[in-house]
């Protein structure tokens, strides 16, 4: 027998044949025969891969007939396939998604955060409701495969700690680790925008949109890029900082270090403190909503300008990525055309002229849930590699997150 | 037999298996149970993929003796592989570079162009000059087996011409079908900062580097983006468009109908302007260069000014990509640290702090042939891909190009 190559290619081609009878596997069970048919592998390869995948009770067998003769039948242990769960760490709220059985059914739930809470209250409270929310549906942490939560921040990739020096203070330096110790179990922080960009593709009606910018406008500013049909989250885990984009070069100090920032001219935290300063009377990220929905003119002021600034640091995104599709979402995009129209047309006044009519501008149509819905969408894919490719979870994450093998 | 599967998923299984076995060649002829054994295809698709590729002239085979048996030798036909021609089509002249027989041996040559020359001129004066260069390596235009050439400007891959109001009137409306005629033979138009990170990752230093800015400081300013160790060109091929990020927001009027762009400020033309207005004679950009290593204070101001320009829209692109390395090239580069200086000391000034220490800033190795030498590398891909893949070459044109694939 001839002699086999370097190890760790024999175990990378391993890793792809795997994948391809998986792959295989997912439109119908099949005989090993028919395995060997439908991916051009050998007969002895087929049954190696399938051997190892019973044992991990990834595929079941049964026995079957086929041009009348006995063969044994290979299914993808998928219905009744892994619960897992997303979790959206917000500045006011912890939203849970929990997808039972492989997305069977999806259980979600929100509570809200009293103002000044620290990152221990909100990791607690989504324990505590999670527990909860297990119970009702006959559950317990035992039979979660996965968990994924968003934190409204950039998170160091390196070290798998959310960074200060951006926004959202009470997170800064808190590790996955701490967040697994309080869960009983890994968890993979993620920047929210990432989820949200992953969620518009998963679970949005832009499945095939290669090109897409998710924009996330709460407390802070952020953005998830798609790129290729890739998350782009770069070597350190820091990419999409879109709200630390300068749009005025000698505009307000931002907490980063910058001036003129777009979060110090459009994030809720920016309008709240202007509406505060005139109404004399604080103003949440909700009343801002809320009053603008109302006709408040103070209000739709604010976020006028706001639209007109994002706009602008969209046109600057553009001109480097040329996306086919910006998605705005966050709390402030609830107020709809209040925010898109002047978005719109400030993109259209300053972005490069051939983008004007390639690159469109939408809201979100998964509103609150986005982040969470992309949380659970990625603790499924983690909980799917788990089964059919192993190995520490650690030595899997990417840089760039292939979202074409990431669907709801 | 088992039924088939989709034609197409079928014919994709047929590229994606005789790719692998192509690559399996790669390092070493093999037998055909070789190949079965190196790549974990059945005997029989091996047969059927090593008859095909032989009869594309792919792949030789040859008499040998395995285990005292006798077997096929099957051997890439890579020694005298395919010659292909990278062009760079410049403000100020026209660069070519030829990889005879697959790079056995690698010619270049530059010529100089006339100020106020058109783009047919261009292009008449590559066909004219590869005739020469080709005639001194007993060579023909039939020899060559694919042909790319770079220009300053975005090409839009929806029409494979050249977009207006950017940069290079000249070139404006030019279609790659008309360098195409001109040459004889499909050319594939490429914008040239594209190329000049292309060349980066095949010929320069940073092969291992998988998220690259490469930064072209000529007449024009234009970005290569290399995310994931995939070129970014987008869905209608315009991506990276640097020279546009805006830096002053009421600045100059550009061309490109916005205000304040960085090529409004830290170009060439835009330093030449302001040269020749305060010395009251024509700059030209080799001008630039020579009166600034000589010391000359106006011009060393101008290159200054330009480098915190370039510092901080290049922190604006670092806040959204958050790459590793950022490459700054073209003939304004040739200043060396005079340019680099300035462009790294406002880079630590206008980045998000983490990147500070992330983001490295150099100039490129590759000097004046950076950018011929990334159209030699992709019309090297496109010959390969001709010989392994087929199919017409545009079906091929992918709107993020794996450069893991492109090696010189």
């Amino acid at each position: 027998m001839a002699k086999r190559a370097r190890p760790g290619s024999q175990g990378a081609l391993r890793a792809a044949n795997e994948a391809r009878l998986v792959q295989a596997l997912r439109s119908a069970p099949a005989t090993q025969s028919e395995l060997a048919e439908r991916t051009g592998l050998a007969n002895a390869t087929v049954s190696n891969i399938v051997r190892d995948l019973r044992e991990r009770g990834a595929v079941s067998t049964s026995p079957t007939v086929r041009l009348g003769r006995r063969a044994s039948l290979v299914t993808l242990e998928q219905a009744g396939g892994p619960t897992v769960v997303g979790v959206d760490f917000g500045r006011q709220h912890v939203r849970i998604a929990i997808a039972v059985d492989g997305a069977g059914e999806l259980v979600e739930d929100e509570i809200p955060l009293p103002p000044g809470h620290r990152a221990e209250e909100s990791i607690a409270a989504a324990v505590g409701r999670l527990d909860e929310l297990l119970a009702a549906a006959s559950l317990g942490r035992g039979d979660i495969a996965a968990i994924c939560a968003g934190v409204p921040g950039p998170i160091d990739s390196r070290t798998g700690t959310v960074l200060g020096q951006t926004i959202l203070p009470e997170w800064e330096g808190v590790a996955a680790s701490d967040v697994a110790e309080a869960f009983g179990m890994p968890v993979e922080l993620v920047n929210d925008a990432d989820l949200g960009a992953i969620a518009e593709r998963a679970f949005g009606p832009h499945g095939q949109v290669d090109d897409l910018v998710f924009v996330k406008v709460g407390t802070g500013i952020g953005a998830g890029l798609v790129l290729g049909g890739r998350l782009h989250r770069s070597a350190i885990g820091i990419a999409g900082e879109l709200g630390h984009v300068q749009v005025e070069p000698n505009g307000a100090l931002c907490v980063c270090g910058n001036r003129g920032c777009l979060e110090t001219l459009a994030s809720a935290r920016a309008m709240a403190q202007s509406l505060s300063a005139a109404l004399g009377t604080p103003i949440t990220t909700a009343d801002i909503v809320r009053r603008a929905l109302d006709g408040d003119p103070a209000t739709r002021r604010v976020i006028d300008d706001a639209g007109v600034a994002i706009g602008r640091a969209v046109a600057t995104a553009a001109s480097l990525l040329a996306p086919s599709l910006v998605v705005v979402g966050g709390p402030v995009a609830e107020v709809g055309d209040l925010l898109l129209g002047p978005v719109r047309e400030s993109f259209r006044r300053f972005a490069l002229h051939p983008l004007t009519t390639t690159t469109r501008i939408e809201r979100t149509t998964l509103g609150r849930r986005a982040e969470a819905l992309g949380a659970v969408t990625l603790a499924g894919r983690s909980a799917v590699d788990d089964a059919f490719i192993g190995g520490p979870r650690e030595a899997r994450m990417r840089s760039m997150l292939d979202l074409n093998e990431v669907r709801a």
